[in-house]
C-alpha cells in the first residue's frame, strides 16, 4: 500500500530531505526508478548510478545524502531501512479465514477461526492450527502437528508427523518437514530399518526454504530455534540443533545430531560432519566442510575457486607429486648437511 | 508411432542403405535392439556391439556404415538424428483439452480452450494459461503466473506468483519456481526479512528438471532466457539471468544477481559466487565454483578425484605443511647462496 | 505397542538380567530415560551415561553389563536389536483399506482391495497398486506405474510414469521418481530434447529419502536393487544401476549411466562422474568425486577439512604457487649437480 515520504521518516526515525507529502507505491533499483519507487544505495559499487535516478526518494547514509539529485531518507543502515519500507508497501497476503471446500481435514485436528485452509489441502488426526495461519494449496500435514499463529505454508508443503511450528514461521513450497531420518542398522542380510520417533521443533520467526528437507529425530527431537534463516535445497539430518538467528545458504548440508550455535551464517554447499558442535559466531565459508568442532567464532574456510582448466590441471598434477617434491627437498637438505660437515 | 526407413530417411535428410518400406517402432541400444528397433551409433567405445546387433535400422556416420549388418540411416551427427527419430516414434503426449471437475481455478484465471488442466490443480488470480498447455496433476499456479503455448508442468510443480513461462518450456516435478529469494537484513534482535517483489521470467523451449527450485527477483526479474536446460536439483537465487541455450547440470548452485552468458554448460555440483558475471561459452566443471567474473570462454575446473583415502590423506598432510616446505627451500636457497659468495 | 523384557529376550535372543515382567513402552536416550524406556550403549562416548541412567531397561553387550544399574538386555549388536526392539513397540503405520473420497483413478489402473489411497491422490492409467500398499495424501503416480506389496509412499511423492517399486519399498515425501533424464542433442540453434523412453524399477525393502530424484532411463531402465537405502536430496541420473544394499547419504549425486556395486556407501555430497562403474564393497568419503572407474574394495576420498579462513587462504596462496616451488627445487638440484660435477 502507498505511503507518504513524511509517514515513513516518522516510522523509521530517518530524516527526510525532501516533500513530506510525495506518496511512493514501489521500490526499484537506482537504474531502474521512476515516480513513486522508493530506492536505496547500501553497496559503494553502485553509488555511480545515483546521480541519474528518476527515484522519488533514495534510503541513503548522510554521507551520501548531497550527491542524490533526489528526495532522501537518511538512515545508518540503508538496506534495513529500506526492507522495513518495502515492507510497508508491500506487506504480508492477508488471510482470509475458512477452510476451503476441496481441503480434507480430520475430525481430531483443530482449525483456528481465523486460519485460511486453501484448496486441495489435506491435515491429519490431532494436528492444531493456530489463529491467523495460513496452509497453502497441495500442503499435506499429518498427524499431531501443530502451527503457532500466524505461520505461513505457502504452497505444497509437508509436514509427515509430529512436527510443531512457531508464530510467524514462514515455510517455503516443497519443504518436507518431519520426514524420517536416515537411520539404519547393518544386518548380515542388508540393512535393517531404524524406527524413526522423535519430533521436529521448529521455532517463531524461522523461514525454511523451497525443497529444504528437515528429519525429525531419531529418538529425541530435531530442534530450529527462533529466528532460524534457511534457503533452498538444504538437508538437515535428524537430532540436528540449529541457534538462534543462524543463517543457511541453499544447498547446504548438515548431518545427524550436528550442533550449531547462535548467530552462525553457513554459505552455500557448506557441510557439516555427523556429531560435530560448533558454536556461536562462526561462519563457514563456501563448499566448506566441517569435520571437527569449532570451538572459537570466526570465518573457516576450504575450497578452491575455479580457474582454467590446464592451469588447474597442472597444479592438481604437481600436487598429487607432492610427496616427490618433499623428498627432493630432504635430499637437498641431506646434500646440504654433509656439505657442511 | 512407426515409422518407414524411407519416410525417416526423407524427413531427416540421411542416405538409407536398407529396405525403405521396413517399419521401426521403438529405440534400443545396439546390444538390446531387435527386430523394429532403431539403435544408433555415436560413441566409438560401442563399436563393437555393431557386428552383433538385431536393429532393423543404426543412425550412424558414413564411416562406421561399411561395420554393420544391418540397415543403416547415414548422418553426420548420430546422435542428433536418433534425437530426432525418436521423437518421431515417441512424440510428446497430447494434450486432450478441458479442466478436470477436481480442478480449483479462481474466477479471473483465463484458460485457453485447448489446455488441459488434470486432477487435484489449483490457479491463482489473474493468473493466463495459454493454448495447448497441460497443467499436470497436483500441479499449484498462484497469482499473475502465464503459461505460454504448449507448455507443460508434469505434475505437483508450484508456481509461486508472478511467474511468466514462454512457449513449450517443460517444468518437471516438484520444481518450485517464483518462490521468495533468500533476502534478509541484519538487526540488532536478528535477522528482518527483506520483501521479494520482483517476478520470475521463463522464456521458450526451457526445461527445468524434478525438484529445481528458480526464486524471484527480489525487485526485478530472475531471468531464465529461450533455449535453456535445467537439471535436477539445481538452486538459482534470486535476480540471476542464464543467458540463450545455456544447459546447467544436476544440483549446481547459482548465488543471488549472477549472469551467466549464452551457451554455457555448468557441470554438476559447480557453483557461482553472488553478483558474478560469466561470459559467453563458458564450460564450468564438475563441483568447480567460479568466485569472480569470467570474461573469457573456455574451460574452468578445480576439483580433485577421489583416489585411495590412505594416499589422499598423506597428501593433505603435505598440503597442510606446504609452508613448511616452502620455508626449507627458502632455507636451502639462502644456504646456496652463501656457498656461492 | 508395549512388551515385556521377557517377551523381547526370547525374541531377539537376548540374555536379559532383571525381571521379565517389566513392561516397556517407549525409547530413549541414556540420559533422558525413564519408566517404560528401552535405552541402548552402543558406541563408549556415551557410556559415562550409563551409571545414572533410570531406562527400564538397557541393551548391551556383556563387556558393558556391569557397569549398568538397571535391567540389561546383551545382545552382540546393541544399536541392531535395540532397532528391533524399537519396531515392535513402534510398528509401521497400520494400512486402513480403501480409497478416498477425493482420490482421482484412471478406470484402467487397479488397486487391491487391501491397499490404502490417500486424499488428493491421483492415479494414471494401466498402474497397478498391490495388497497392503499405501499411497499417502497428495501423491501423483502416472500411467503404467506398479506398487508391490505393502510399499508405502508416504506423502506427494511423484511417480512419472513407466515406474515399477517392489514389495516393503518405502519413498519419502517430495521424492520424484521416473522424470525425463537430462537428454540433449547440440543443434546449430540450440539444443534437441532427447525423448527418453526407459522405465525405472526399484526393488523390494527399498527407502529413497524426500526431494530425492531417480530418473528414467533415456533407452534402458534405470535401476535401483532390493535394500538400497538413500538419503534425501539424491540424484541419480538416467540409466544409472546401483547395487544391493548399497547406502547414499544425503545430497549426493550419480550422472547417467553410473554403475554402483553392492554394498556400497557414499558420504555425504559424494558424486559420480557419467559412466563410471564403481565395484562392490566400496566407501566413498564425503564430498569425494569418482571421476574414473574403482575396481578395488575399499576407502576412496578427497577433500579439504575446513579450517581458519586465514590459515586456509595461505595455503591456497602456495598451492598456486606450486608450479614455481617446484622450479625452485629444479634449480637448487642443478646447482648441486654442478657443485658435484
Amino acid at each position: 500500500m502507498p505511503a507518504k515520504l513524511g509517514e515513513l521518516a516518522t516510522q523509521f526515525g530517518c530524516e527526510l530531505l525532501g516533500d513530506p507529502q510525495v506518496e511512493v507505491f514501489k521500490v526499484s533499483t537506482l537504474s531502474a526508478a521512476g515516480r513513486g519507487s522508493v530506492s536505496f544505495l547500501a553497496n559503494a559499487a553502485y553509488k555511480s548510478q545515483l546521480q541519474a535516478t528518476a527515484a522519488s526518494v533514495v534510503v541513503l547514509t548522510a554521507s551520501d545524502a548531497d550527491a542524490c539529485p533526489t528526495a532522501v531518507l537518511i538512515a545508518d543502515d540503508p538496506y534495513l531501512t529500506y526492507a522495513r519500507i518495502a515492507s510497508v508497501l508491500f506487506p504480508s497476503p492477508a488471510v482470509i479465514s475458512g477452510v476451503h471446500a476441496s481441503a480434507v481435514i480430520a475430525t481430531s485436528a483443530q482449525i483456528a477461526a481465523s486460519a485460511q485452509i486453501a484448496a486441495a489441502v489435506v491435515i491429519g488426526a490431532d494436528s492444531v492450527i493456530g489463529e491467523d495461519v495460513f496452509v497453502g494449496p497441495g500442503s499435506v500435514i499429518g498427524d499431531r502437528c501443530t502451527l503457532g499463529t500466524a505461520s505461513r505454508l505457502v504452497a505444497n508443503v509437508t509436514l509427515v508427523q509430529d512436527v510443531s511450528i512457531g508464530r510467524r514461521t514462514i515455510v517455503h513450497p516443497g519443504a518436507v518437514l518431519g520426514a524420517d531420518g536416515f537411520g539404519n542398522a547393518r544386518t548380515d542380510s542388508g540393512w535393517f530399518k531404524v524406527p524413526q520417533v522423535g519430533g521436529l521443533r521448529i521455532g517463531d520467526d524461522v523461514e525454511i526454504g523451497a525443497n529444504t528437507t528437515i528429519d525429525r529425530g531419531a529418538i529425541d527431537d530435531t530442534v530450529i530455534e527462533n529466528g532460524v534463516r534457511l534457503d533452498n535445497l538444504i538437508q538437515i539430518a535428524h537430532n540436528v540443533r540449529i541457534g538462534e538467528h543462524t543463517a543457511i545458504a541453499a544447498t547446504v548440508g548438515i548431518s545427524g545430531s550436528v550442533v550449531i550455535g547462535k548467530r552462525c551464517m553457513l554459505s552455500g554447499r557448506a557441510g557439516v560432519f555427523g556429531h560435530v558442535t560448533i558454536c556461536d559466531d562462526v561462519i563457514l565459508g563456501a563448499a566448506a566442510i566441517a569435520t571437527r568442532d569449532i570451538t572459537e567464532p570466526g570465518f573457516y574456510a576450504a575450497h578452491f575457486p575455479a580457474e582454467k582448466s590446464s592451469d588447474w590441471k597442472q597444479k592438481v598434477a604437481r600436487f598429487r607429486r607432492i610427496g616427490k617434491l618433499v623428498e627432493r627437498v630432504k635430499q637437498l637438505e641431506k646434500v646440504n648437511k654433509n656439505n657442511d660437515g
